[in-house]
C-alpha cells in the first residue's frame, strides 16, 4: 500500500517527536533517579539524542513533503502542514554545530550557575551568562530575527506574542496588582505561623494521590515520583510528574502537587491519536501554564475544593489539625506574605516576581543593561515591586535555574499563563454557575471536560492569543486575573 | 587539531554504544518505572532506537576506518579494531528491515508469552515461538552460520563457544551432578521448614544495602530499585541493578541482590576510559554470570560471609531470628531441594535446569523437535533430571522469558558461568588462603581486586575460554564446579 505525502510527513514528524519524548525521560530520569556521578554519561546520551533529534528535524524530506503538500484540503491536515512547516523553516535555519555548541553551554552553564548559587557570587556566573545572551542573539540572528531578539526568545515560548504586547499587559497588571499587595500588607489579618507541623510523608503522599486521582489525572498513564524541584514530563500515554516532601509544610507539597497536574491533564488531554503531530502538541508555555494554575490557585484555593477536601485531609491527619479551625487552615491555604524566592511566593506575589524579570530580560536584550550590572539592577527592582531587598546573589538574581538553560523569554508565559487562567475560569464560571457545588461534592468532571474540548483537544491549532479569542471570546486582559484575585483575597484580608 | 582514523573509529562505536544505553535505560524503566497503560508508547520508542543504534553501528564511516586501520601497531588498539570488524562485519550483514521486524516480533511475543503463562496454554504461544525460530535461523543465515544457526546463537553470548563444546562439557558435569543430587534426595537433613517469617521490607532493604555496599558496589554510580523480577542493567557510570521483597522470604531478595551485585561489580570494573569501545565491554555472558554467581554463591554461601554477617543480620531481626540458631540459618542459606521453577532453585539443582533447556535448544535448532512437541519433551526432560514433572505450561515450558524475545543460546551461558566461578574460585583461592578471614572480618576487597585486575579489567579482550586458560592456568572444566559442589553440601547433607 503506497502511503500519501501526508502520511510520509507525519511520520517523519512522529520519529523528532520520539526522540523528543527519549530525551524527556532522560531528563526526567535525571532529576528523580541519577546516581550522583553518573552526569557525565548523561550529558554524552543528550548531546547525542539532540543532534540526532536535530537531525531528523530538518530532514529535507520534510522539506520536501511540505513543498508537495502546498495545498492540502482537510483542515486538520492543513493545520498540521501549516506548524510543520513552522517548526521545519526554523530548524533548518539553525546549524547543527549551532544546537550542538549551546547544548554543550548549556550543561557548563548550568553546573556554573549551581556552583555560583552555592558560593553566592554572581560574578562567577556572568560570564556564562553573557555568553548565552550572545547565543541567544546569533539564534535570533540565525532565524531572521536579528533585529529583534527577544521577541525571538519570547515567541519560541509562545507563538503570536511579543515584547510590545506583553509590556502592554503588564504594565496593566502592575498598575491594578500593587495597589492591592500594598492593601493585604497593611491588613492585620495572617494565618497563624508554624500550625501545619509534623505531617508524615507517607500520610501526604497518600492525600495527593487521592486529591490528583480526583482532579482527573490518570495514572495508568502516567506517575509522580520526587525530585528536588517539582516538574512535569512527558506526553502522550507517559506523564511523569514529580513533587517533594517537607513534614512542616503540607501545603507546598500538595499545591505544587496539583499544579503539575494541571500540566499532567493538559498533556493527557492532548489527542493521543495526533502524538508527534502539532494537533497532538500544546499551545505554548503560556496556556500550559494557565492550566497548571487554573488547577492549582482557581480550583484548589477555593471553599468548595476545601468543602470536599478538609475532612479528608484531617482524617488523614486528625492529630495534626486537632488545634487548626477551619478558617485558620483556610486562610494557611490563602496566605499572602511577600518573599524574595519566586517559587515560595503566594498568587498574589508571584506575578511582581515576573514583572521583574520580564524588565531585566528587556532591558539586556534591549543593551540598556550590562550583565555586570545585573545584580543591582535586580536588587533595585526587587525593591520597588516587593518591597523587599535581597540579602544575597542566592536569594536574589541567582535564584532561577532558567537563565543557566538559556532559557530567556520563558519567564513571562507564567504571568501570562495567570492571566489565561483568570479569564477562562470567568468564562468557564459563566457558562457553568454550578462549579462550586460540582467542587465541593468532589467532582471536577465538568470543568475537566469543558477545558478538554476547549483547550486540550485544540493542541497547537490557535496561537494562545487567538485561543483565548475563541474560548472567552475576548482579548487578553489582566481584569479578570486582578478581578479573581480580588475577589478570593479581599474577603479574607481586607474583610 | 585532526584526529586520527583511531579516533574517529572509536567516537563512531561510541555514538552506537551510547544509543545501546539509551535503550537500556528506557528498559529498565519500562520494568521499574512504566505506568500500565504507557507499553505501546515504550515499544514505539525502543524500536526507534533499535533502527538508530543499527544505522550508527552499521555506518559504512566504521567499515571504511576498519580498513584504513588494518595494519595498527599499539597493542590495545589493536584488540578494539579486532573486536569492532567483529561486530560491524555482523551489523552489516543484518538488513535494517529484518532488525526492526525481529524488534517488532519480540514485542508482540513478549506479550502472547505473558498471556499464555498467565491462561497456561503453550499453543497461544507456540506460533510466535516458531517464528522466532524461524527468524533465529535466518539471522544465521545473514551472518553466514546456515548450516550452524544453533553455533551462531552460541556464539552470539559467548563468542568462540559451539554447541559441540558445550555438549561435551555439560555431559561430564551431568555425570557428576546427578548422583550428587540423588544423594542430597536421598539424605534426611533438611533446614527446618518456615522458620524466616516476617521480615519487614524496610530493613530487608537496609541490610542488603550494607551487604552490596561491603561487596563493592559503588552507589555513587548506580542505584537499587524494585522490579518483579530483579535484573541488572547499564553501563559506564550509571547501573542499575533491580531486586524484589518478600517479608517471608528475606534470603530470596538478599541472594538475589548479591546476584546482580556480582553483575555490576564487573561492569563497574570494566575500564571507564575505554567504554563504548570493546575494550570497555564484557567478555560474553557467560563470563558475566561467573561474576555474579561466585559474589551470590561461593563467596555468600560461605561460613566466613555468615560469621561476618550473622551478628549484622541478627541486630536488623532480632525477634524474626530469636528462634533460629546458627546452623540452621546456615542450612537456609544452604538449602537444597527440587523446584520446578528454575529462577527459585537452588545452585545445586539449577545447572539441570539449563542442561533441560540446552538440550531443547539444541534438538530444536537440529530439526529433532517441533515446537508441538515441545511441553511433552520439555516434561519427560524435567522428570527424568529433576525428578520432577511440571503440573502446568506454567511451571513448565512457559515459565521463563527469554524464548519470548528470541534469545536462544542464552540458557547455556548460566551453567558456563557457574563452571567458571566455581574454576575462578578454586584458582583465587590457591593464590590467597587467606580469603577466609577476609570475608570473616568483612573485607571483600582483596577477592574484588583481583578480579578487577584478572577479569573486569581486560574488557573484551579475550574470548571466555581463553580468558579461563590465561588466568586459571588450565582449560575450562566442570570437575571444579563438582568440587566445589561436594565441599559445600556435602558436610551438611551427607555429613
Amino acid at each position: 500500500m503506497q502511503s500519501t505525502a501526508y502520511e510520509r510527513l507525519v511520520a517523519h514528524l512522529k520519529r523528532a517527536h520520539y526522540l523528543g519524548t527519549v530525551a524527556g525521560l532522560l531528563g526526567w530520569d535525571e532529576q528523580v533517579n541519577l546516581p550522583p556521578d553518573s552526569a557525565d554519561q548523561r550529558a554524552e546520551q543528550l548531546a547525542l539524542l539532540a543532534e540526532l533529534q536535530h537531525a531528523a528535524a530538518a530532514d529535507p524530506a520534510i522539506g520536501e513533503l511540505l513543498r508537495e503538500l502546498d495545498s492540502v484540503a482537510a483542515v486538520d491536515q492543513a493545520v498540521v502542514v501549516r506548524e510543520a512547516r513552522r517548526d521545519y523553516e526554523r530548524v533548518v535555519k539553525l546549524p547543527a554545530s549551532f544546537v550542538a555548541e549551546k547544548a554543550r553551554h548549556a550543561s557548563a552553564a548550568y553546573h556554573a550557575w549551581a556552583a555560583a548559587k552555592q558560593a553566592d557570587d554572581f560574578s562567577a556566573f556572568a560570564p556564562f551568562l553573557q555568553k548565552h545572551l550572545d547565543l541567544a542573539r546569533q539564534e535570533a540572528a540565525f532565524l531572521g530575527w536579528g533585529d529583534r531578539p527577544y521577541d525571538y526568545a519570547i515567541d519560541k515560548h509562545d507563538p503570536g506574542l511579543t515584547a510590545a504586547k506583553l509590556t502592554a499587559l503588564f504594565d496593566e497588571l502592575k498598575a491594578g496588582l500593587v495597589p492591592l499587595v500594598r492593601s493585604i500588607a497593611a491588613s492585620p489579618a495572617r494565618p497563624p505561623a508554624g500550625v501545619l507541623q509534623k505531617f508524615p510523608v507517607e500520610a501526604q503522599r497518600d492525600f495527593l494521590r487521592e486529591v490528583t486521582e480526583k482532579l482527573g489525572f490518570n495514572y495508568r498513564r502516567g506517575r509522580i515520583d520526587v525530585s528536588l524541584h517539582p516538574f512535569c514530563e512527558g506526553a502522550g500515554a507517559d506523564i511523569r510528574m514529580t513533587t517533594r516532601f517537607d513534614a512542616d509544610n503540607p501545603l507546598d507539597s500538595l499545591f505544587s502537587s496539583i499544579h503539575e497536574t494541571g500540566h499532567g491533564l493538559y498533556e493527557q488531554g492532548l489527542p493521543l491519536a495526533a502524538q508527534g503531530t502539532p494537533l497532538g502538541q500544546n499551545a505554548g508555555m503560556g496556556v500550559h501554564e494557565s492550566q497548571s494554575r487554573l488547577w492549582e490557585n482557581q480550583v484548589s484555593r477555593s471553599r468548595a475544593f476545601w468543602r470536599f477536601f478538609e475532612p479528608r485531609f484531617r482524617e488523614k491527619f486528625p492529630a495534626q489539625l486537632a488545634g487548626v479551625s477551619s478558617d485558620e487552615l483556610y486562610l494557611a491555604v490563602n496566605e499572602v506574605a511577600p518573599t524574595l524566592i519566586r517559587v515560595d511566593s503566594d498568587e498574589v506575589h508571584y506575578n511582581l516576581h515576573i514583572l521583574l524579570r520580564f524588565e531585566v530580560e528587556r532591558r539586556l536584550f534591549a543593551g540598556e543593561l550590562a550583565v555586570a550590572e545585573l545584580p543591582a539592577t535586580w536588587n533595585a527592582l526587587s525593591q520597588e515591586l516587593l518591597g523587599l531587598t535581597p540579602t544575597s546573589d542566592r536569594t536574589g538574581v541567582l535564584q532561577d535555574v532558567h537563565w543557566s538553560g538559556g532559557a530567556f523569554g520563558y519567564f513571562p508565559s507564567y504571568c501570562l499563563g495567570n492571566m489565561i487562567a483568570a479569564q477562562l475560569w470567568f468564562t468557564v464560571r459563566s457558562q457553568y454557575p454550578e462549579l462550586d457545588s460540582d467542587f465541593a461534592a468532589g467532582d471536577f468532571s465538568r470543568l475537566l471536560g469543558w477545558l478538554r474540548t476547549q483547550i486540550h483537544e485544540q493542541g497547537r491549532r490557535y496561537e494562545a492569543l487567538e485561543l483565548v479569542r475563541r474560548v472567552t471570546g475576548e482579548e487578553l486582559t489582566p481584569k479578570y486575573l486582578l478581578r479573581y484575585l480580588h475577589e478570593r483575597y479581599a474577603p479574607l484580608y481586607l474583610g
